[in-house]
């Protein structure tokens, strides 16, 4: 008799997102001359770079000739990209990094979710509360998690993020063998500085942890003197494994491409002591169980670290960031708390009236008109909070403001 | 103390592909004047169809616009792709599918590897020897194989594929749960015939088995009479997961696109024995541990099913089918016994004079400087054979055979 995996009858089957899509769904349908604006889902609305798609043009068009043909490429990524992405995004920074550490995938979500195939099941792990759905779920799939308890799972430690720790988790007092961290934060919008950061990095040197650092955002940080990279922090090489995306930076949400970096240096244990290099295990499962990443899409990738394509990314995060402006203004005005949007492209919003993130979301959705994401959908700490993504239209966030300054 | 998952350091260091680019790069160090072919890695070398190219070059202007821009397209998959591959691929042959059992994925071996999550690592797991490495590695990873034993893995049952059999597993007389099967086969080149794969789904149907059934060379079935989806038999869809591939029918090894069929009808069980959908489940793993395909390239796929990127695929299978009648007519002349090749990529090479694999595949590389893949890196029964592949350019393929009769 073939069994499944049990695990995976523990996940709760509704998803935050599918949730929402139904309410949004179902508003439209009674109101089908309502024009609903999405400040939901964290998809992003602006074009590729216009230096993106010259070479992802080029790219197809050696496809097309048996002289310039490329088949299989590597399993890691080709040359090209990790060069471009060692020289610009972490050399500047002083972080040097050999090729071998930079691992060029189809996306972080892929990699952040792929990466426990290479940890034991019975580490534990520690959380943001409210968090990306994602480190939780994949976990609960392989086991990891544990069961589920009164409040979250056996094997999970949750660390709250509240309006009174700035919405920055405390340094746990107890062990935790790996940690899930994300700044710039989703869903928060909230970053860590050099000497924050600084804090978690010694506190898995000193506990033999390994944090699971996703820089999905980096990019949006505006403050010169916020980390764009854990690995700014001494020491971060031999506790840290980082996840990058093009899916914020370059709008490649529908083009699929992101990189991981696993330094030489990083090492976990075996149960008898033995040290062993992550690397060495993340390359033989990516080249087990992965194929490497279009070489159009890996074009597409390098043409951003161009002059041009830099003019272009820049030109594209100001937009974005202009819209988090407008509408943290808007909140200003209208004495709503609002936190993030800084060095984010996320809002998080107090509801008002003490009403609970649902409330206020089907509030916003009926009277507004406009989608959030329920604060609570991320964790119970997320409760009387929703998340507003600043990837929209320009004219749609601008009339979200109008709205909501309307409705009161 | 943060721990690995200790299966990986079952995983033998010396990956056959590995040991191969090793003996060719000595070779070529010590000649490099000697023009080396290489007829080993399975890779194509014919450009993508116009067609494929053509649709992406206007899906990357599509990206270029705000109008027509897309980010976030659906974890399994744009409806346009599949539609066409349920109209084309599956309902001429008398099989009907529901756009939900139709997964488009980055590729059939992330799913091969990745189908895991989803069952039990008790289940017990039966491959063909020879085998596609790919299908124990990604089994020895999540510690499914068990421990290695002498000639194997504990909880892997081996189905030796010798020419006794025409190098096709016997039905096993005991029960196994997961059984993977590739036809036509990688690396023997052999087919099974409806009576054949008919009673695969009989064994599975009757053992509660679940068959992995990779059919990445569909395209290259000559023969009208022999099966391309394991669902043209009556059953199957009760039993079966299937994986298919662009990569070896339009050329997209570098592109990465391929689908996975996992049928509504298809479960497994609990331990207490309550049948659940695998489709519900591998949906929920595809959503949080994958995030969809570029939609420039399923755009790219969804091209090769019309009449012109139809034509074009017909074109290129046939190149390649005609390099591997070329090397069987050869092989043919000199008297050395080949099989496979006429409805597959592959020709299995039995070597000459009692040879071994490696010693066929050094004198090969030494004397005729060709590249092949000795048979016994897929397997014990492999031994005394090596795989030719028929993805090579024309002119390779004719000068190889002229050099190996030269050197008889």
């Amino acid at each position: 008799m073939s069994l499944i995996n049990e695990h995976f009858l523990l996940l709760s089957n509704n998803y935050l997102f599918s949730e929402i899509a139904k309410r949004v769904n179902a508003f439209k349908a009674d109101n089908p001359h309502r024009k609903v604006i999405s400040l939901g889902i964290g998809d992003v609305t602006r074009p590729l770079p216009e230096a993106s798609i010259e070479a992802m043009t080029r790219a197809v068009r050696e496809m097309a000739d048996t002289r310039t043909f490329r088949g299989y490429g590597p399993e890691h990524g080709y040359d090209f990209l990790i060069e471009a992405v060692i020289r610009n995004d972490y050399l500047p920074r002083g972080v040097k990094l050999s090729p071998a550490e930079v691992f060029v995938s189809d996306g972080a979500k892929s990699d952040c979710g792929n990466i426990g195939d290479i940890l034991s099941t019975e580490n534990s792990i520690g959380v943001t509360d409210p968090v990306y759905p994602v480190y939780i779920d994949s976990n609960v799939m392989c086991g990891r998690a544990g069961t589920p308890t009164a409040d979250g799972w056996s094997n999970v430690i949750y660390m709250p993020c509240t309006a009174e720790n700035a919405f920055k988790p405390q340094i746990p007092n107890r062990h935790i063998d790996l940690l899930y961290l994300c700044y710039p934060n989703n869903p928060m919008g909230v970053v860590l500085s050099k000497e924050e950061l600084k804090q978690w990095v010694d506190y898995a040197l000193a506990n033999d942890s390994i944090i699971l650092f996703d820089a999905a955002y980096e990019a949006y940080i505006q403050d010169p003197a916020i980390p764009h990279s854990i690995y700014e922090i001494p020491g971060a090489k031999k506790c840290a494994i980082e996840f990058r995306s093009f899916s914020k930076t370059a709008g490649f949400t529908g083009v699929r491409c992101g990189y991981t970096i696993v330094p030489e240096e990083l090492t976990a244990a075996t149960k008898s002591g033995e040290r062993i290099s992550l690397n060495r295990l993340w390359n033989r499962r990516q080249c087990t169980k992965f194929n490497g990443t279009s070489y159009i899409t890996q074009r597409g990738a390098e043409a951003i670290y161009t002059p041009e394509g830099k003019a272009q990314v820049k030109q594209t995060i100001s937009y974005y960031m202009d819209n988090a402006r407008l509408m943290r203004e808007g909140f200003a005005k209208l004495g709503i708390e609002a936190h993030g949007g800084e060095n984010a492209p996320y809002i998080w919003l107090k509801t008002p009236q003490g009403l609970s993130s649902w409330q206020f979301f089907d509030k916003l959705l009926t009277t507004a008109n406009i989608v959030t994401t329920p604060g609570v959908g991320f964790g119970p700490s997320g409760e009387g909070y929703v998340r507003l993504t600043a990837f929209g239209r320009k004219e749609d966030c601008r009339e979200a403001m109008e709205r909501m300054c309307s409705v009161g």
